[in-house]
Formats: structure tokens, sequence, C-alpha cells
């Protein structure tokens, strides 16, 4: 036995740009810069048509934070998240919003997009009857439901709707998948280049962009569960990581005491390679992107349909929808607060 | 002073064809016919292009019925409904349904629409993927939720839909005023005039109907809410009832003892009508067109929106909208139960 | 006939001390003072044992103000609201709060109660686990339903549920019936003697009162619906209004332009008690109390059991609830926002 | 490095005794049965005081079946569990049941019990009032909540609760934690032993029994959700498997055309221990127990609180509720449908 186990076909589906970067050391085609403003890690990245990322030439930024269960920190993210809303909309008197929230109200991992329309400032229908003050700009909104429930494809609805009221540009809300356990809930993608297959907790979606809608598509997307197969990953690699750590401080008598519960994530561990193999054989030998191809592999025959979503999960999307539709009111209208 | 109150532009607001004949005993253009199955009156109305009701040229099916939150009686209403909508959509094997929950989810009276379309078996994705079995129908479904909402115009957005997915016939579910207290959640009507201008709970919506959308629209109704004028009206004839039924039994021996939660309404009564005028004034003088004409007219300046539905209509919508939903699935797809 | 329709018994009902003191202008026992803060009205009473308004001793508060669907309005409404309760409450480092809502979660003007406590920050778990923070006190929550949902009176879900886990003071948060509908949604009173039978939507409810459950028990209180025999009464005055306002301004050049949509309840209009009566016959001579009374006597019989309320009930109760919540978590931890 | 990978403290958490019984061929005071009833197969478990199991005495059924969103099949399952709840409740004319539904409304995968108890038939206020029909028996119902929201041990409010209503017996419902992906949502467990420290998928609950409430307590639970580690230990295991069956039907042209999408789960396959170890390592040479033992102290210390779940938890869950509520209805009521 060799170690030709099939890996190929299959890529394992990350809605995060900024997974992709950690990742690869030198990229082409790709700029990006980061920064700390209020604790809040604000990582723009820029890829040109071309680049090492296979993803779309656009913008992307991510914010990342801790707890937003916390006000001061919710408080913190809204702001930041108003800022980049502000600086990506662009928006000028004459604009129109159409925001659409896409996922399924009634699972609740699912739910955040149309959690956070619930709670947009609508304006269209006092624009239509001329009754829209000056400070606020006009505002429609959707939640057009997911495919299970409506029959008809997500993007076929929101098409058909942006050639009716014909909006100055979009922005949609989505609950991701994401491809690190430690992102989820605690990032914000913000993207110009829309939706793309294979993003969202649903699985096939067709695009949502510029390109299909012919008007700025702005995503902001936050990672509320991961795939099985990424649990799988990162847990075969702890596996090695915690058996690491108790070696180099079980027999250790000053880090005894303090031996249970430490987060030996959080400690610098030298890998032995042929120590990892004989603890995890094959599957010890291959790197992420080839350990989770062959989970999909494994996965994908036997019909699981899984989502891995933290217990809490109803509490923290309940506070990052409120972050989102405030600062998507904030940024669209001329509004201090609300 | 004379009987001059001005009493005139207003039309009291019913979405029921057959509130409309009770009142009127010569009719032109309209053709009725009423059978009683299982306990339910089934109103069958047939109007010509010129009618004496004012509405539009088509077919008026009312069922009326007691409690549906009795199970007996709610099977009842499921198969006498399922055999309406199974005559009136003549469906095809190419038959593509789009079902169309009108309202808002989030108040109770007006969510009957969006509680239908959870529970209609949807199709439409499978037929996509070609796994579609031969005892079902293509079905899509869709909430476009309300304007005060969406900022959209409801019938905007079924607009756009239809012309993107080509249905080749339309289901709309809305939760209608009633100018009775009495049919308040006790009647179904169901029409292939499609919906019209000041349907609903919410006020002026546009049409949705064959000639909007080129497409057969049936629509179902049910009364949950009355107008705040037909409870003003209904309750100042009851005044005089009441004082009717006083009189003529208070002083009755034989019926002291029960006399307390007797239902008068359910007693014959002779009127006098100089002794309702005397009770109630001018306004005692006025018919029931007049009356709600002129409460309009008092309510309207100083901007009373409001609703009156019964206290426990959480119960009974969730009732209504399992015999809705099940009478639909049974009449489009081949199959017995759901 | 004489005007000896038999107007008794039934006393119609409200649950707002405020309602009261308008009407009566002599009273025993009652101390009352208002104050305007930040356009708020601010009326607090006081009564004595032995009172003319015929409700228990104690402290009730009243804020009316108007719309909260802004945020601005909000803002106030919360802090003074915040203030209200940290009075009334006057709490120490070993308090121990229950917070208690009210009322059914799936009818929309019912829902207030349940909603509030949704937001309410929750320490008694953490407390038991010793990791409470100082800034916090102890804070337990429960929505006990309402009697039609769980079968049980809702009082003595309460009553076990404090002997159990012994809080040292209860906040009940519950929707109101008013007498008037221009307090809908624009009122909150806040009293420290309880709830009592008849308050709230649903109908005889126990008392829910120190002297029930041995502590004190604080209920916010915000009129949502008003009953049916209300509208009939108010809009029976109104009639003989928009006469009185019609036959004034009606030849009357200058007005004629801006006549339609003129709220004529602005307007300070004469009464005629002769042309009164002649317009609305014996019913026109009644006090608004008794007129309340026939009504409750008319409709009683016939088993009408509706509320009235405005169409938009499910956005104003959103904005109502985040004022009360807010406000609570504001009034008992040691926090400024949340 | 040798095999001393330290394997101790932790029990993997399933709740299905069925999950033991199929680990284990000899057992000390187990009694079991199992019998196939329209497809659903039917295990009846009675364990002495002294049992292999390590659990409580009791009875435990387990109905195992295929979806239930198959409405057939939904027919099906129902009566199975119609009647064996009628067997283990043992009713008479005065006995009075309290439901309660565990678990957290807001939450899909924990939102079985609350979905269920909103569809119970309730009649113990009607009994209190005296108008309860002979075919109906005394029933109450709550939805305590979960710690997180309220504060309280979910136990000590239904011990509260039990104390002052005194129901002579108890049926709670919970969503599971399952050891095995292929049983979510695919059985339903009945025990008259009630519920115990760590059910559920929230974390520490106190028990609730016969031995706590001195009155019989029915659990019905189904399993909603894995434990992370189970999927984990799960997709370990199917590498395996999967590599073997690629092996052995690879290179075989017959089986080459269907080889995509074979579920090879359901193929006999034999296990060559060296090529395990190989392709595995050490955690290929430890057993299922071992494995989980493993993976609950690797993911332990690194805070993750994760569940995992199908995609279409919302439909599935919907569906089982009506399942269990129509159930528990006809069983304790003397109705054939509801």
């Amino acid at each position: 036995m060799n170690k030709e186990i099939d890996l190929s076909k299959y890529q394992v589906r990350t809605d995060l740009a900024i997974d992709q970067i950690e990742e690869k050391s030198v990229l082409k085609g790709v700029k990006h810069n980061t920064e700390i403003i209020d604790n809040i890690k604000v990582t723009t990245v820029k890829l040109d048509e071309e680049n090492d990322l296979n993803k779309k030439k656009g913008e992307y930024i991510t914010l990342e934070f801790e707890d937003v269960t916390d006000y001061e920190n919710r408080e913190k993210v809204t702001n930041v998240l108003t800022n980049v809303l502000r600086k990506i909309l662009k928006l000028n008197n004459d604009s129109f919003g159409l925001v659409v929230g896409l996922g399924n109200d009634k699972s609740t991992p699912d739910s955040l997009g149309p959690l956070v329309v619930n709670d947009i400032i609508i304006t269209n229908h006092l624009y239509i009857l001329n009754e829209l003050s000056d400070n606020y700009k006009r505002v429609a909104a959707i939640n057009p439901g997911v495919m299970g429930e409506t029959g008809i494809e997500t993007s076929d609805i929101i098409d058909s709707v942006v050639k009716k009221i014909k909006p100055s540009f979009l922005i949609v809300i989505d609950a991701l998948a994401s491809k690190s356990i430690e992102r989820l809930n605690k990032t914000i993608q913000i993207t110009d280049t829309g939706i793309h297959p294979g993003s969202g907790i649903g699985n096939k979606r067709k695009e949502i962009s510029f390109e299909t809608l012919g008007i700025p598509v702005i995503a902001i997307g936050v990672p509320t569960v991961v795939d099985a197969t990424v649990i799988v990953t990162d847990t075969i690699n702890f596996i090695y990581k915690n058996y690491a750590f108790n070696k180099e401080y079980m027999n250790n008598p000053k880090s005894k005491l303090t031996f249970n519960n430490v987060n030996y994530l959080k400690k610098e561990l030298k890998e032995d390679k042929k120590e990892k193999q004989e603890l995890l054989g094959l599957i010890g030998t291959l790197n992420d992107e080839e350990l989770q191809t062959l989970l999909y592999e494994v996965l994908n025959p036997i019909g699981y349909n899984l989502m891995v979503t933290p217990k809490e999960i109803d509490f923290v999307i309940k506070k990052l929808s409120s972050v989102i539709s405030k600062s998507i009111n904030n940024s669209i209208h001329d509004i201090d607060k609300n």
C-alpha cells in the first residue's frame, strides 16, 4: 500500500477568501492588507482577474472579532462594519438598494439572512408615495426563501425582482460554511463579487453578481456552520497536537497542576513526522487539503448531508443579525443609530 | 336637522360575494345555487360580465361551516374544499402551479397565507432534476411578504416571478376582511377571478388575476378580521335588537330563568321603526350600507387603522391553514391524504 | 319609552389607573402628580387603602409618549422608564429578580410579555456556578404561557416557581386592554401593586401580587388592544363630533380647501344636547360609562370575544418590547446600555 | 511509542439503550425482544436493578423506521407509537397528565419538545370548569424553556409545577444526542425511567423521574443531533471501509459503471488489521469506545461545544413532532385521530 489514495476531484468548500490566504504563501494577483481597529482585525484582499486563489476578481474584506454576545464588542463591530459598507457602497442621492436575506428562517444556523432583513429600514413604499424624508435613501428588501421551500432557484427570484423594480445596487446576506471551526460566528466577510456556486449552507446555488444582474452586488457573509469534513480534519490534526502536548508537558512537574483544561492549541509544539505517521497512519501524512478531499470522497457516497454548529447558535445568530442590520441601516441612510 | 347626513362616496369593503347576495333581492347577471354537503353550506355564484354586484365576471364558491377547531369538522371541510378545488383547477399532466401566500406572517390574523404555503408539497425542484414521481404535479410556492416589510408591491413580486418561472396556474391564499362578524373564520371563498384592489387586510393592493398575469388565478380567502366600522354597525343594530328582546321577554315569567346569556340574535323580533329612532336617533333610520358609509367618513379622517379579530385567533388560524394546505395538496397531487 | 335602559352590573374594564383619573374630578385617597420629561408625560398616582378609584393601594406610574417606532423617541422612553424602574425597584446587592412574561407569544397583540423576556439578560445560572461578575445582579425569567395553551392557571405556575427558586422581587410584563383608542401602544404603566383579576387581554386571571406571593411585584403593562365595546363607544361619540364639525366648518369658505382629512377630534366643538339626541337617540344621552355598560350587556350574551388592535401591531410591539427589555436590563444590572 | 494513549475517564454519551445492546453480546439483567410491525422495528429492553448496561431499571422501547417525511410512513409510526404509549401509560378515568416539552424552541434541532407541546390537546382548564366531555382525560402542558434562557434548572420548574397541580403522570419529550449518525431522526425511544443527567442536547440536566417526582415519568426521545466526537469516529472508520471497498471493487469491470455514489457501507467487506493500521496508524487499532474517549479528551480542553445535525433538520423535526403529538393525543384521549 502506498500513498496513492485518490485525492482529486473534490475541492473542499470554503466561502472565506481569508481561509485561503493563510494557507498559501506566494500569491499571484493578490494584494492584501491587515489593520487592527478597536480590537477587530480587518483584512482587505484585492484580487486581479488572474489570481492564485482561483476566486473572482474583486475586493474581499474580512472582519475578525471576539464574541458579539458582549454589548461593547457588538458596538465596535457595528461601527467598523458600518464604515466598511459606506466605503464599498459609494452611494449617491439616487441610489436605490435591494437587500436580500438568503437562507432558511426555520433552520437556526441558516436564518441569518432572513433575520437581518426583518430589521432593515425599508423606505421604497414611502418613496413611491413621495413621503421619503431627505436623510433616508430608497431601500426595498426580500427574503426569497430556499429552494427546498419554494421549489424555485433563489437566484431566479432575485433576478426577476431586480428586473421589475430596478434597484441600483444589491446587498445579499448569507450564512456561510467555514473551513475553520475557530472562525465560526467570529468573522464577517464583505465582498463586491457577490454570491457564487457552492457558497452558503445550501448546496449548489447559482451566481448572484454584477455579471448576472447588471448592478453592483455586495455580499455580507458570516460562517455559522462548518462542513462535517472540516471537523473531522481538524480533529485528526488535534489528535496529534494533543498527543505531542501531553508528551511534552505531562511529565513536567511545573505544569501538572494546571494540566487539565489547558488549551493545547495555543502552545507551540514541534511536529515529529515519523511519530505522527505512527499515530495516524497514512492519513497523518496528508496536508489539510488532501485530507478534506479524501473525507469528502468518503462521506459523499453514503449521503451524509450534515452541518456542524455551536449549541448556542440561536443566541449568537440573533446578536450577529443585529450587528449587520444596524450597520446596513447606518451605512445606507443618513442616520447615526437605529 | 333632517336626514341629510352625507352618505355617499365610500363603499364599505367586503371581500365576500356572498355578503352581497344576501343583501339584495333582485339581481341581474347573477346565477346562484346553494347545497348542503356534510353540514357545510356550499354557495356557488356565477357572475356575468354585467352584474348587479359590481364584481368581476367569474365563479365565486363559498363554504360556510362551523368551528374547524373540531377534528371531525376539519376533515369534512377539507374533503369539500378538495373537491371544489379539483373542479375549479381542471388540471392536466402538464399543469404547473405556483402557490402564493399573501399576508404578514408576523401578524397573527394576517398570517393565513404564509402558514398555508409552509405546508404545501413543493415539487418543482424535483421536476427540474427529473426526479418527480408520476402521482405528483409541478408545484412551486412563495411568500412574497407585505409592502410594509418589503417596500415592494406584492403584485410586482408575483408578476416578476410568474414571468420567470412560467407556471400554468396560480393559487393565492389571503386573509380577508369581512362585513359580518358571524362569518369570521367560518367561511372560505374560492374564486377564479383572482385578487382585487381593496381585498385583504392590507389596504390598496393591485389586482392579481388572469387579466394581469395571463394565467388562471384561483384565490382562496378566509375572513379573519372585520373592519372597525363593521363592529360598530353590527353593535348599533344589536342595541335595538337587545332592547326589543328585553321588552318582549323580560316580563314573561316563563323566560325569566333562562334570560341571562340568551342569544337574542336567534329570536324572531318585530322591529318598531318609531321606537328604534327614539332609541338610536337618526342613525337608527339608516340601513347597513348607509351606516357603514357614515362610519367610514367618521373614522377615516382621524387616522384609525384598526382591525377586529377574535381573541383565540392564533389557534383558529392554525387549524384553517391546515384545512387549506391539505386541500390544495390533495387536489393538485394524485394523493389521498397528506 | 324612557331612559331606563338597564345600566348596572358590568363595569367596563380598564387596566390603566390614568384612565380613571381623567374621568373623575374629586378624588379621595388619591395623590397624583404629572411632569413632562423629554416630551414624555409621566403621571404618578399614589393611592391610599381607601380610595375613590376602587383600585388597590400603591403607586401607579404612567408614561405617555408618541410613536416608539422612531429611534429617538425610543431612546427617550427607554431612559425615562429605566429611571422609573430604578426608583421603584430599590435594589441592593442581594436582590434576586424573576422576570415573567405574561401572554401568548403566538398572538401578536398579546405577545409583549414573551418578547420582552426573550431579551432579558439572565444571570441566575451563572450565579449558581459562582461566575457572576460584580456589575450584574441575579436574574431568572420565565414565559409561563397562557391557560388556553397550558391548561394551568398562570398564577399557579408563577407561585410554584417563586416558592422553588425564592426570588426577592418579581417583574411581570403584560399586554393590557385599554379604554381609550388613543392610548394604544403609546402608554406604559408601572405599578407596585402587581396584576389583578380582569387585567390583560386574557380574561379572568388570578392576582399576582405581594399579598399572594410575599415578595414585591412590579407590573409593567402596555395597552395593545381595546375591547370591542370601547371602539363602539368612541365611534358613537365621534359620530356626533363629526357632525358638529361638519356643520361648523363645511359652509365656512376658508376651511373648504383643507376640509378633507381634517382630524376633527382636535377641534374645540360646542355640544348641543338636543341636536345630539336627535342624531343618536337615547344612546346620545348616555355618558361613556353608561354607554359601555350598555354595550357590554348587548355584546356579552351573543358570545363575542373580540379584540381591536392596530393593523401595524407586529411592528409596534417589537419596538415596545425592545424599550421595556432594555429598561429592565439597565435598571437591574449596573450597565449603561444593552 | 506504544498504544498507551490515555483512554479512560470519559464515557461517550448515548441516550439510547439500543446503542448499547448492539455493542455488547453477553448481558446480565437485560431482557430484550424485537418485532417488526408495519416495517417498523420495535425493540423492547427490560432492565433489572443490576444490569450490564449501567442504566436504570425499567423498560426501554425503541422504534426504528425510515423517513417520516413520507405520509404513509408517518401514519404507520403514529399508529405503532400510539399503541406503545397506551400500553406503557395504563391510564384510568382519574388519570391526569402533564406533558413537558424539554428543549429550546429557538434552536431547530433542539425544538422537538416545544413543538410537540404546541399540538397537545389540553383539557385541564375545561376540567376545572366542569366542561370536559367523557372521551377526554385531564391534560396540562408546559414548555419550561432551557437554563440558558431562564436561568433556572428545568427540573426545578417541573418539580414545582408538579407539586402545585398534582398530575398523576408525566410525559417528557426531548431531543436526544445519538451515538450513531444512522439513527438520527429515525428512532424514537420511549422509557418509563424518565430523564437522566447528561441526556438531551443541553448538558448536565438533573434527573426527572419517579424517584424525584413521585409519579410515573414516561420519556419520549428522538436523536436529532450527534456529538462532534461521533462524526469523527464514524468517519475514521469509514475511511478504512471506503478504502477496502475501493480496493475490492475498483478493478472489477462489472462494478465500474455504478461505482460512483455506491453506498459502500452496505457492502460486506473484510477487515485487514495490518492494512488498517497502515492507513490509520494507532488510532486504527482502537475500538469505537476507545476512539470516542480519546476524541472527547482531545476536543474537551479546547472548548468546542458543537452539535452535528442534518441540513434538512427543520423539515424533519416538524414531521417528527406531528407523529409524537398525535400519538400522545390518541393514546391519552379516547379519540381515533386528531
